[in-house]
Parts: C-alpha cells; structure tokens; sequence
C-alpha cells in the first residue's frame, strides 16, 4: 500500500487554492466531499509564492490549506514546487534558464525551465525540499512527496557542457576510449581534450530534433541529460528522506515520454507516478500499454494515476469533450492495469493562463450541477464502495515485451535506412496483437528477469547491451520463446554495429544472417507467404517498412516474401534453441499477420486469454490478490456488449450483487468482478 | 471631402520617380495624363536620399518633382519618407534594428524595420516630418500627407522591454493588480519587481506566432506594440498639424491585419486609408467585408483606396493576372463600399529589387500600348465622368458587425479548445450570409453607438469588455436583434474567464447557459435539426467546429443538435428580452443555414436587400447623397448578367443614359446608376 | 588520360583504414583484389589525424596505407583532408567556425563547416596541402589530388561581411555603381558607405533559403560565397601545383548542386571529378543529364565518377537497396556519358557515426560472400576486360542545351510571378524529349561557343548576360536553330530588367514581344493549339505554369492558347532569322508536346538518334575514339528488351563476341558494341 493511512483507492488531484480569493475555499471543500475526493495535490507550482525572494520563504498559505483539507478528511500528496523557478530568481542568477535546443539562452517564461546543471537551481531546490519536510514532517495529512513535476525538456548551456565533459571522462576514462566509441575518426573529429567537446545541438551536430552526424554523442548526451535530471530530483529525494523517511516520494511520469530513461529513474522512485492524457483517437490499447509500462517500471508493482482531466483537454489541436461514461471506463481502465489511486490534473478550473480550458472536476460555472461533476462522484462513490479490495493486487503476465529507452533513442537518431521507422508504433503492433485477445502482457525493460515469462518479445532490438544476448540464449535453453524482428542486434550500447553479420549478437540464438535491409517507400508492400498453415495462419499478408534479406543458418522457414528480387527469401523463422525457440520477424507486418502470429505462439506456450469469446472493443483485465482474481470488463464501445465469464461465482465488486454466465455492459460501460483464481 | 482642391474621385498611386534617370520624367508626366491620373503619392521610401547622413538634408528631387506634376495638374500625396530608415543609421544607432521573435537583433535590410521604441528612430522620423512640412505647408499641390507605410510588426528589444514595463505600471498601477490580471500565481509566475517581467517571444512564454503559456501577457504584449507603433504615427502626425493644420493626415492600412488594434489607430487618422490585395481566389465577399471594416473605422466616413495593383501582385504564391475587365470591377467595388479614391501601387514598374514583377499603369515596356495601360486609362476617363458626384455619399445600414482586433488575439492566443477556429473566417460567415442577398452591413467596432441599428451580429464574442454587456442589453431592451455565437462571453479584457457559467455577462440577454463546449475534429460534423419551419429554413443543416453544450434559461429553442450524446440538446435559441430578441448559434453552422437565418432575422426587422432578385455573381451597393442613391451593380461572374433594378427612373452616371427596368451587365462589368431615394 | 600510370577505367573509392584497427588492413587488400579495384581515394577526413595540434604533423598512417596498397597494385587518389578542420583547432580559432544562415555563430561539428573567408582555415589548409605534395610528390602511386570534400555551404560572419565588401569594391569600384546595380532605391536603401553593407540572410534582407528583399544583393552573394569556396579550392590547388606540377587535381562536384557555380569552378580543375547520389525514384533521364553536365563543364572532357553507392544510401528517407544489376546499370551509364572511372563510396562500411548504413562494397558482415560484394567484383572484372577502350572517348553532339547557375539563382530568388517554376525541372523537359529519342546531347554554359551545335536549347534564360544576345543573334544567323521559353530575357547580369519590351535583348532574334506573364495555380491548364500539323504534333497539348501573352513581331505562329481571355494568341513561335530560326515556347509545356516539337526540330536539322526503335526503358549512348563509336545499351526497365542496331558488325568489348541485328538486353542489361563509326 502506498501509505496505509488512505486505505482505499485515492481518489483526487490538482488543487491551486492560491489562485483563487478565500471566499471560495469552503466552497471547495463542500464540493469535494460531495465528490468523495479524499486527495489533493498541492503545492506543485507556488515556489514564487513560497520564496517571494533569495532570503525569505512564507508557507502560512500551505499551512492553511492543509490544514483546512484534513479537518475535511482530505489528505495531501505534498508536491515540492520546484517545477518553475521563481522570475526573481531568473533576473538574479540566469543560470538557471536553459539554453535551447536552437543554441538559444531563453529569458523568464514558462515551466519545467530550469537548466539541470544550475548550481542556483540545485542550491534551492534542495533547500525549499528540506524547509517542507522538516516542516510538514509530522504532519497527519500528508500522504506523500510529489517531487517537481514532470521532469523534461534539455539544456544546452555551459555549465551542462561542462557537466557533459565531467560525466564523460567518468564514464570512458581516457579520450582514446571516447574516441573509439564515438568513432570519431570518421569526418576528422577525433578529439585530443576534453573541451573541444561540445554539446550536440542545432549549432554543432544536431538538427530538426533527433537528426545527428555523430549517433554515439547524441546517445551519450540523451544518457547524460536524463541524468542530470534525474540528479535534481535525487538532490531533493534525498533531502526529504532525511526528515520524513517512511514517506514515500514520487515524481510524475508520461508514460513514453521520449527524453528521460525511466527505466533508470524508476530506481529511485518509492512508487511510480504518471499522467494519462490519451489523446481522443488515441488506440485504447495504446493507453493499456502505458500504463503496462508505467507498472513494468517497478517489475510490476502498483502505481499512481496522478494525473487524467475528468473532462476535456485544452493543449490538443481538437479538444474533445469525453463522451458520458468515458472518464469513469478510463480511470478503471487504469486501476485494471495496475493503478492504485485516480487522480485529476484539476480540482477547480483556472480562470487565466494557458490552462483554463483544461477540464476540471469544478468547472468555471462553480457549481456541482454539471454532467462532469456528477460523473466525477458518482466515480467518488464507487472507489469509496471498491475500498481497499483492488490495492496491491497484482497482474499476473506471462508474456513479457520488452521496451527500451536508450534503444529508442538510438533507432530514431539513426540515419537510415528509413525515416519511416517508429520504434513505439512497431513494439505498439505486437502488443496490440496480444491485447486483441486479452492476453495479459507486462511491458519490460532490458534488465528484467526473463525467467518470469514463457514468451518475450522484442522488436526492433536494435541495440544490444552488454549481457543481453547471453541473457536471451539462457532464456531460450531453458525453453522459453523469445521472438525479434528486422533491425534487431545491429549495434552495442555505443551505436557502433556489431561486425559479422546482422543481427550481430542475437544470431546465433535466431539461426539467420540478414544480408541486406531493404527499405520501401510508404506505397510499397511486399507479401509474407506462409510457407505452410501455422495456427489462423495460412496464405499471404502484407508487409512493409523494412525487409531484411534474411538467409536461414538453421532457422525453419516459416514464411517466405512473395515480391520483389528477393521473393522467396526467408520473411519469418523460428530457430529450436536447446529447450526453447527463437522467431525471427524480418519485415513489418499487417496487424492480421501479428494478431495469427501470437495467438500461434501463446496457444504453444499455453498462454490463454483472460476471457474467451470477448468482443471486440471490449478490454478484459485481471489483477489478482490473496488468491482471488479481480477482472475489469471495460466497453470501450458505443454499442452495449456481452461479455461471457463462466460458470464459478463472481462478487460484483461495485454493487455487491453476485455474477456468472454473461455480463451485459452498456456502452463505455465497466463491471468489476471478484472471484476466486481459477486453476 | 477629403480635400476640396481637388473634388473628384482621385486617380493615381505610388510614383518613384527617383529610381529612374531624369530622362523619362517628362515621359511620365505625358503617359499620366493619357491615364487621366491626377494624383501621385511621392516621397515612400525616400528616407536615405532626403538624408544623406546624420546632419544634411536635401529634398531638390522632391522640390522638382512636386512642381513638375503640379505643372501638368498631378497633385501630391507626400509620404513622410518613414516607412525604412536609412542604413547609415543602422550603422550608427543600432536601437533602430529590432529583436526579432526568434529573440535575434536584426541588421540593416528590408522595410518597416524600425523599433517603434527606439529613441533614435522618434527622433529622426520627427525631424523629418517637421522639415517636410515646413518647407511644403504653402505648396498648392500637396493634398495630403502619407505618415510612414503600412506600420506592422513588433520588436522584443530591450527598449521595447523597458517601454512596456513602463506601460504595464501605468496600466495596472501595482504589480499586485497586474499579478492578478495575468493570473500570474498558475505556474508560479508572481511577479515581485517589475523589472522581473520580460517581454513574450519565442525566448519567454509564446512560440509559433501565437501559442503562449500566458494570454494576459501577450495581450498586453500586441496591445502595447500597436499602441508604440501608433506613437510613432502620432509624433509624426503632431509635428506635420504644427505646420499645416488643414491638411489631411493618414497612413495606410491593410484591412484585417491582425497585428495593429485599427480602431484604436483610426481616432488619430483624419481619413482612413488602405491597400487592397486580394487573391487571385479571395471570394468577393470578403474584399467588400474588407472595404466595410475600413469603412467602419470612422463609424461611416468615406476612405481611401490608397492602393490597389493595376495588374498582377508578385509576392502571391501564384500571381495571376487580372483579368480584363478586373481591375476596374474592383475599383468600383472600393467605391461603391465607400472610397473617395482609386489609387494604385505604382505608377511605373521598378526594375529592380523584390517588387519588379508587382504591376504598374506603367509596365516593363514602358509605352502606353497594354492591355493594362488601356484599362487604367479607360477608368481614369470613367473617373472624370463621375466628377463629384459620389463624393461623401454614405453607406446606409441597419445591420452591424462587430468585429474586434482585441477579441482576435484573444481567440488567437486561446490554448484550446481548438486550433480550427478562425475568428476572421467565423465573422465572415454571417457577413456572406449578408452580402449573398445584398443587404447593406456595416463592419463596427465594439465601441460603437449600437443604436444607429436594426441588427447587431457578433460572431465570436469571446472577450467582453467593461460596459458592452450593458450596452447590448440595452440595444436589445429597446427592440434590437442581437446575435451571437457559441464561445462568446467568456472573457473580460484581461482573457480572465467570467465565471458563473458561459457566455458570462452576455448570458442574461442570452438566456441560455452553455455548460460544455465540444471541439469536433475537422472531419467531425454535427446537424442543426430545426424544430419547426423559420422562413426558408426547415430540415436539417450540418454545423461544426464547436458545439456548444447549452441549456435554455428563458430562450426560446429554435433548433437541436441532431448528433453525439447532445443530440436533442439546443443549437440555436432566441430569447425575448424587453423589446427585443438575442439570437445564439451554438455551433458553426453550413453558410445555407446562416443565408436562411439571416434572411429571417432581417425579413422580421424590415431589412431589404438593396436590390431583389439580384444574379449570383452579381454585387449590388449602394452609396446615399443629398437624397440621391447611387447603385452600384458589378458582376463579378465570367458571363452576362441581368439585373432587375425597377421602374423608378435613373441616371447611369458613366454614360449620362437614362435608365430603367432590366440592366444587362457584361462579363466583369459595372453600371452605376444613380436615382432618388426610394421610401 | 586522366593518369596514364593506369591507362583503364580507374575502379575503386573512399577507403578509410584509419578508422579500423590493423588486423582488418590485409584483408581489405585480399578483398579490394578480389573485387578488381585498382585505385582507393585515401585521406579524406583526416585532418584531425594527421595534425594533432597546431605543431604536429603526422602522416605516418598515410604512408603506410599507400605503400600497403601499391604493393597490391592498387593506386591512391590522394584527398587533401580538409573538408572538415579539427575540434582542437575551432576551439583555439574560432574564426574557422562559420556563422548560419540564421545568423548563429555555429560550434565543431559537422564536416564542410570551415568559413571560406577563415585566415585560419586559408593558412592551415594551404600548409596541410603543401606537406602532403611534398611528401608524396614522388610516390609512384598517387594518381591525382583530390582536394578538400565536396565543398559547399556559406558562411555570414564577420570576416565574409567584410570580404564581401572588398569583393564588391573590386568588382563596382563606386558605391554609386552599386546602388545603381542593386536599385537601392527601391525602399530607400541607398549605401553612402560601404561598411553599412550587411551580409544577406535571415538577420537582414533573406528568409526561406531563396527569398529576399533585394535579389541584386543575394545574387552577388552567391557569387561571392561560390568564388570564396574556389578561393579556397585554388589556395591548396597552387601550393600542390608547386610540387607536383603534373598530377591532376580535382575536387569531387555534386552535379546540379546549387550553391556553386561549378562553370567557374571547372576552369580550375585539371578533371573534373563528381559523386552521383540518384534516388530510387530519380527519372534516369536526371541522371544521364548530370553526367552531361558534369561533361560539358569542361566543355566534352571526359570527367571522373568520384562517388556513387554500391548498394544503399543512408540519408534518402526511404533507402532503396539498388535492384540486382541496377549498380552497374548506372556505371555504366556514367561511362557512356563520359566517365573514365567508376569509383565508390566507400570501400569499407563505417561501424559508427550517420553513413555506417550507407552501403560499401565490404558491408558490415565482413566478408565476399554477399550479392552486393559478387556485382562489385563483376564489375571490376569486366572494366578489366574494357582496358582502355573507352577512355577519352569523346560524346559527339549537335544539339546543346544552356544551363547557367547564375541565371538559377536569380531565377530562384525571384519574387513572383509564380512559386512553382524550378529552373531544373524545365531544363529537364526540354533535356528528356532529346534524351527519349536517344538524341545526343551536350549540356553547355552561356560562355560555350555555340558554333559546336546545329540547334541551342536555352530553357527560361530568364538572365542574359553581356555578349550573350549578339552570340545567340550570330549563331541563327549562320543558320543555327536556337529555342529559349516564357521568362528569358528578362534581366541582366544585375537581376535588373532589360526595358523595353520582354524578352529584352533576345526579342529581336525571336521576332516576338511579350505583353503580360500569367501565373497559373497548380491546378490550372491553358492548351497550346496546333495552327496546323508540324511533324508528328496535331491537335491540342496541355501546358501551365506560366503564360506569356506574346504578339508577333514577324515570327510565324506554330500554335495558340486554347484557352482564357488569351485564346487565340499565339504560344508557340518561330522566326526566320538570317540563315536559322528561332523559337519562342510561351507556357510550359507537357511532355509529349515537347518530344514531338524536339524531333521535328532534329528531323530539321538531320539530327538522327543514335539509334532508331529503342524500345522505351533502354538508353542508348555512344562515345566515339579513333574512327569508332562504342555504343552503350542500356535496359533500365524490369523487363528484358530488344535493340535493333543495324546490320554492320560490332564487337561486344565485355565478351569479344561479334555482333549485329537485334540485341536482346535482360532486365538492367547492359551491352558494350564498338564498331566502325558510319558515316
């Protein structure tokens, strides 16, 4: 449990009292007891207000506001409001304003705008942490830290090239070993000294975001900014733990957000915490598969959803209204997948600044008579009913994707073979084949224990860290099934290709070598053959993208490409490797394709689906704690559903009623059933 | 009239004499009168020439220039010369090179490159209107005076900075007030110095011309670059009244224009005066929409067409000739909406330089033998023939537009609830629906006498300032119609949202509330289903855009949304109040529904189109003098038309004809009748 | 003979040793031998190796590289390794650094990144280039120089401002000159000194690359930024001279790159060397026009192939694998167009940095046991076998079409009439009705003598230069055919118009004057009607883009406008003039009109294809030696294809088999006939 003070699943989000008149105060209060809200975020962006100068910091406001929420029964998740630096601070000491991407020292303005390497920053960050733990250590109503607020955004200033310099020579050593790594003999940029090096932006190596002359500087200094990031947040971790040890502390995440490696941060996180802003024609299984890597972070630990609108959006191009029912199908869908709280970014709606068309719990109308409102406590009602009997249950997978940042970083850096390549939409694509089915998938890092899964995959492996391939050949010998695809095993954790043959260090476990990679224009497709029925399988499907010309070293050929020179050629293999086999995937297939492909490797594995017979468009998930199983039956449909879940008796968790046979859902409808784990 | 010396409608333009050798000067004059033109605008761009450097001046070309034109019956529109400063003074005060957006201190080059801040530039740029005046005051010649160019774009200096800091104190008085009219606690902004506030570009709060973090800011930010580019007018304006207080100052201006508050400069123009450049595909709408803006500046007085191209535009994309007949047609559409002038840029092409492919009367080949020349010559006939006879005719209308340069950015700079709204393509909608059937419309500001109409429209209302809600209230206790449209009333002056529920101050008129507001995608439509036949309207009509979620509070429903869980809900109300009636579209209707609505609304007031059973294609206008209408009718089609224009006898004033019953207009052709005023 | 130290067509390419360890360097060897490759371009990016610091030189891996290979019989195109300065001397010197476009001083990085106008680039490159002449001088295996990298980009600092306005004083004398030169008139932007001259770019008078306030200053821009790059090209092509007076040098070009002016260059290179980087979707007939670019810069000169991809490139956005076949295709392309080598990019693949997945011939794998390796050392196999055939062989052609870079930029930078003309792609419709036929044909500069040809193709000769008139006046007089198109004649050398009546100095050749230029949208057609048939062409064609509305002044019109007010005027003219014609195309055309105006040009002239029934997909081209023509057939289709070449005998030089009559051609075939030329 995150804090056993709040047993049950916290239900609440952004509060900014400080931007509103007191007389509004008790207003809010009343309105969020009549919503069931039991958390408030505060605090996240009041450090001008905490600090109105170098020497003076004023917390009678926060004290206020805690205070008033406690004796109402609402308690604090305590951000540190260290996400903006005060405009003072800026005029004072402009090393904490970043320099752009564009080469640009920026002036006052904005959020999330404080250069990483700021010594002012560092030196104040970590004093304003420290003066609110030691402060409100004691403190009943607070529940947790909310470090910041979703960390981001690179610098490019001088005090992080020299930060840059400094974390290079601990992480090669000597220059030799840089320049061997970054290959700079290529284009004459070997470097004798460590400041000839400078950071990799639109002035030196880099343009239009992720396009770069030199791979390994770009990676390196991804690695390194992720770092120095991280390091703020650690500085002040480690300043609230000196006075609050037992409290847990968190940052907010957002879920692919491609510039830090949360993986890494997770380390450091007590619990996970993320924001969920799905777009509105966001793929549902899109989101599911965020918050499976959100839960992935820490092996599959619960996290908080800090952040969701209970409404509308207002930084889309097209702001949709969520349609009736959908907030609640959202947040369960959360809770489904791993979450322990359901938290809105806003209580109450701003009336000024970039935000104020960004939903709320109380809009601008201020009163409780709106659909958003009545939908947000009828959810109040339920989480209150639900208490404590979905918290820390566990999601039982096995299945397991891999995901990683610092290959992502290096496939989109690449120069070619494709522009067309996105490494999210390619692991998305199998991930959905498995979640078409409700087959429960964890979303995984490189350095997970392979071992708790019977099937793991992999696409787009591009970079192979060190250990990898030893790890995946164990994985195989000892029977598991481990499938990868095209462009997989090219280059080490440097970006430098590993000579031999593609796909360098998984080869051997793959039984292939791809010889060439083809790389087609978005009109062009080839065909996948199959070479005989396997499962659903059986004709030929599309593919795209990329095409390896792949030629067999033991693999069996399961299908073969229909067109071009290399019609005929190897598409997908699969290799016996001591217990276990290897697949290999060398183009980018249809869904239809993928969706056969994994239903043929789950049914191997014994791998079922959490329901059978589901419809489409309705999401089946499964947490599972103290020997009972709990399954969220989500329509994300317009139409009512039917779900069929057997014969043994299930407790509908939301209206005590008792359930089997079929469940009739509505349309965005949601059914929460208990029971006990079938064998 | 604008001045008596010259009691005509004016004909001419631009005329850059000093880039040419004096050799053709006399050849000019020759072909100016062929032209039957009668004044020329000299002096632009001259600044470097009058001033050679710091301490000389000489104006002997334009001594000479002046009094040859004179000679042979030219009169002058003299330019102050402003519009570019010299680069010798770039050179020597680089103040008057503006920061750009990008943050970047521009150097020498281009035009209108002046900070409006910059002590240099109002130094010099009054000095020069000073001498200027004072050496002219007594020339018969000189009509009028051109202040600068086409004012426009902002600078981000730090005189700029430092200028609107001294604005905002004077504005706000305290930096609390100011604090809290940009809601600066969200994101930690509070402002403790004034010294502390920077100014919005792409290094502070905004990025993409009109994306920003805080609305208050860059409101106030455009609200202070046209007030300083303003100044700059005005010190200019002071010093040439010194010298020549009956003479007639303006500058020119640009239509919608979207970075200069128009109404605000129009209080300080004695007559307005702009440049018309429509597209090869700007509906004709628009540019009459665009004459009645300019129109409306001055609540009705009649302005300038201080340029127009004789042919062809250069810096168009496709820059398609103007078709025979085009020219003249579009002259007489500046006329008929209220111009006193058709004047042109230029007089002779340049032959070097980014505008030597814009068109002239005067072309490349430099003899009168074009297509172009015969045309402007025929209408420089045509314009002799109509001597005074249109001079301060009124415009006479019983509907208004509002339309608001400060309600623009507000939409502008709005983050959600969608990038597809268009505030100027909104305002244009209803103005069509107007101009379709040829009722006479005026484009108002919102500090107009609403009064003086029948029908007030304002589409898009979002922002309403201090007093207008009582003004409408009012308008419409006493028997006005009053319209609006989904997102209006949400905003007061400062882009703080009215709380209480949308439209805010207007929904008391309104009597609806508008709980929701829906951003449909750009492939998303909805229907406007009506619930009982209004004038031609019946059935069903497809909306868009935004939809706003209302709720009738006294309003009358006149149709639903017939689409999404708010179908049923209303679309489009009216409600009865005092004498009157306010209208809401809570959508962005299909233009058949507002040609219907409009028709309604205007049937129901007595509100006549100006001629009935008018030819598409075919506008009709009408100007009103000493108790005589004169009737524009211009076919903008590529075929023949007829026009119905009644029994009642009347003068063409080209021809002298008399005229009565059917008028058969040409392919691009215009007639201009003129007959008492009908009861 | 480029080198008669090895009197064959030269087979090799980029080699970088240094950036592999020892162990692999004899298994290149074992493998370049494999392959037939005789010749490595050694050097290129080098600097930072071979110059540690600002004292040391060190070229000891140099000389070990060319004697390794020399005594495997393999040659050294030696680079001068200045196409990219060292880290440590941009952090000593920062005046090698350039400043951007948009005026940023940029950091190290990147490569062809030196400021041209650097006195510590000129200082450092002329000495770097002088030790290596004069170590080398003697080494029997240096078989040219190849200076610096494909030299490109411009710089805007301060040092090229102030060479700017050294070069401009050298090339005005007055500053009245050039003001006259450039109208700085025109928006009062006269100069009085020349330090108030500013560079050109996004900071002063530039936007979008190509647009600009004042063309006559972007244009002398250009000039001055391609001849500084020569400077720099000259610099090191004198201090090699001194050493080695009798080694070519050469430095590679990019075919239709736009920001140098490779006629002027080409007077500076001894052999004029190119890479050749067609896309997938590149029309071959492209291609076959660059290499008769590159050719015609030395007017016929058998030039080099510097560089081309075995396989793949790396920076296209979609990255084709070159089909089987495909890669010795276009050799040979290159080598029937005039290329006395076929040299690669690269001979190793690069494990790091953005060109490891551009292809090589020993791709990553390592070994010779690919299909791009085996196509490689076919190749080498049959260029071998050619021996000496074919070198200095000689293009014999009677038609010329100009192409100038000058008249590109100013036709580039032109504001108006219409954003869709691209000089390139009108040059290469008139390039591919030839090309179609298999008519060969010489691309030439304005300064070629234009007695070499039978018919001169000047398409959009917007610029026309001193002299260039009266050289095209003296040319149809004595019988030449000359064609120019809609915007020719319009400016001088100036970018400034030639009054009087388009086309200016070439209207009286052309017997026409045009009127009015119109600008089409995209979407718009006009029709160019035949007035009666003129060889194959009956009936009516499509054109668009631009329409000059011409008159005749005593051309004969061929064809009229079909369409719009300008029906009936003419779009197609000829003129008798002297003892030839002169043709005038108004519009542009579409494909087919101008493959059947071409031949019946040709047929006038008795200018015959090089070969008749060429099945559509198969180039044909010839280059003549000694008496004989050596015909190359060239099957760029998926299909095989028969050629028939007539019944006297040839000799297949790939096989010594004597052929005639029909030649079968597999899919990407290529056949090789020498034969007695006929006559």
């Amino acid at each position: 449990m995150i804090n056993d003070k709040l047993p049950k699943i916290w239900y609440g989000g952004d509060y900014n009292p400080e931007q509103w008149e007191a007389d509004i105060w008790d207003e809010d209060v009343r309105m969020f007891k009549l919503a069931g809200i039991d958390v408030a975020t505060l605090n996240v962006f009041s450090w001008a207000l905490n600090q109105p100068n170098e020497e003076t910091y004023d917390f009678a406001w926060l004290d206020e506001t805690i205070d008033r929420l406690h004796k109402n029964g609402i308690y604090t998740c305590l951000a540190t409001s260290t996400g903006a630096h005060p405009a003072w601070m800026a005029k004072k000491y402009p090393d904490v304003l970043r320099v752009d991407y564009q080469g640009r020292k920026r002036k006052f303005g904005g959020r999330h705008n404080s250069c990483p390497n700021s010594p002012t920053y560092r030196k104040y960050s970590k004093l304003i942490a420290g003066k609110l733990a030691e402060r409100y250590k004691d403190h009943p109503a607070v529940l947790i830290w909310h470090v910041s607020n979703e960390y981001g955004g690179y610098c490019y200033c001088d005090n992080c090239a020299a930060g840059f310099r400094t974390w290079l020579q601990q992480r090669y050593g000597t220059i030799e070993k840089l320049n061997k790594a970054w290959n700079t003999r290529f284009w004459g940029h070997t470097f004798y000294e460590w400041d000839e090096i400078v950071v990799p932006n639109e002035l030196s190596e880099e343009w239009a975001g992720n396009r770069t002359n030199f791979q390994g500087i770009s990676l390196d200094y991804r690695r390194f900014m992720s770092n120095s990031l991280l390091e703020c947040y650690r500085i002040e971790y480690e300043e609230l733990k000196k006075h609050t040890p037992d409290l847990p502390v968190t940052t907010n995440l957002m879920g692919f957000y491609p510039e830090l490696d949360y993986f890494e941060w997770a380390k450091y996180l007590d619990v996970v915490s993320w924001d969920n802003y799905p777009s509105f024609n966001t793929p549902f299984s899109f989101t599911a598969m965020t918050h499976d890597l959100m839960r992935g972070l820490k092996s599959g630990q619960p996290f908080m959803l800090m952040e969701q609108t209970p409404s509308q959006q207002n930084w889309q191009p097209y702001n949709s209204l969520k349609r009736p029912g959908v907030m609640r199908l959202w947040s369960y869908q959360a809770v489904a997948r791993g979450a322990d709280t359901v938290m809105f970014f806003q209580l109450r709606r701003s009336i000024g600044a970039c935000e104020k068309y960004h939903g709320a719990v109380i809009e601008h109308v201020g009163h409780e008579h709106t659909r958003v409102f009545r939908e947000c406590a009828e959810l109040g009602g339920e989480l209150k009913q639900l208490s404590d009997s979905v918290l820390d249950a566990r999601v039982d997978a096995k299945v397991g994707i891999i995901y990683d940042w610092e290959n992502r970083w290096a496939v989109e850096l690449s120069s070619g073979p494709s522009v067309g390549l996105n490494y999210v939409d390619e692991v998305h694509k199998y991930y959905a084949a498995l979640f078409n089915r409700n087959v429960q998938t964890d979303m995984i890092g490189v350095e997970e224990d392979l071992g708790r899964y019977d099937v793991v995959i992999a696409p787009v492996m591009y970079m192979v860290k060190p250990g990898f391939a030893d790890k995946v050949e164990a994985f195989v010998k000892d029977g598991g099934t481990f499938l990868t695809t095209f462009f997989s095993g090219i280059v080490n954790e440097n970006d430098l290709v590993t000579t031999g043959g593609y796909p360098g260090e998984l080869r051997k476990v793959l039984g292939i070598w791809a010889e060439e990679i083809d790389s087609l224009f978005p009109d062009q497709r080839n065909q996948i053959v199959m070479k005989s029925k396997l499962g659903s399988l059986e004709g030929s499907y599309e593919c795209g993208l990329l095409c390896d010309l792949i030629h067999t070293e033991g693999a069996e050929v399961i299908a073969e490409y229909g067109d071009d020179f290399y019609a005929g050629m190897p598409v997908v293999t699969v290799n016996k490797f001591g217990k276990g086999e290897a697949w290999y995937v060398a183009s980018s297939p249809d869904q239809a394709f993928l969706d056969g492909l994994l239903k043929h490797i789950c049914d191997a594995k014994g791998i079922r689906p959490t329901l059978d017979n589901v419809p489409e468009q309705v999401e089946v998930a499964r947490r599972v704690k103290d020997g009972k199983e709990i399954l969220f039956l989500m329509n994300h449909g317009k139409q009512p559903a039917v779900v069929p879940v057997g014969d043994s008796p299930a407790v509908n968790l939301l209206d005590g009623t008792e359930q089997h046979g079929s469940i009739e859902l509505p349309a965005h409808g949601v059914t929460i059933l208990q029971r006990t784990v079938q064998a």
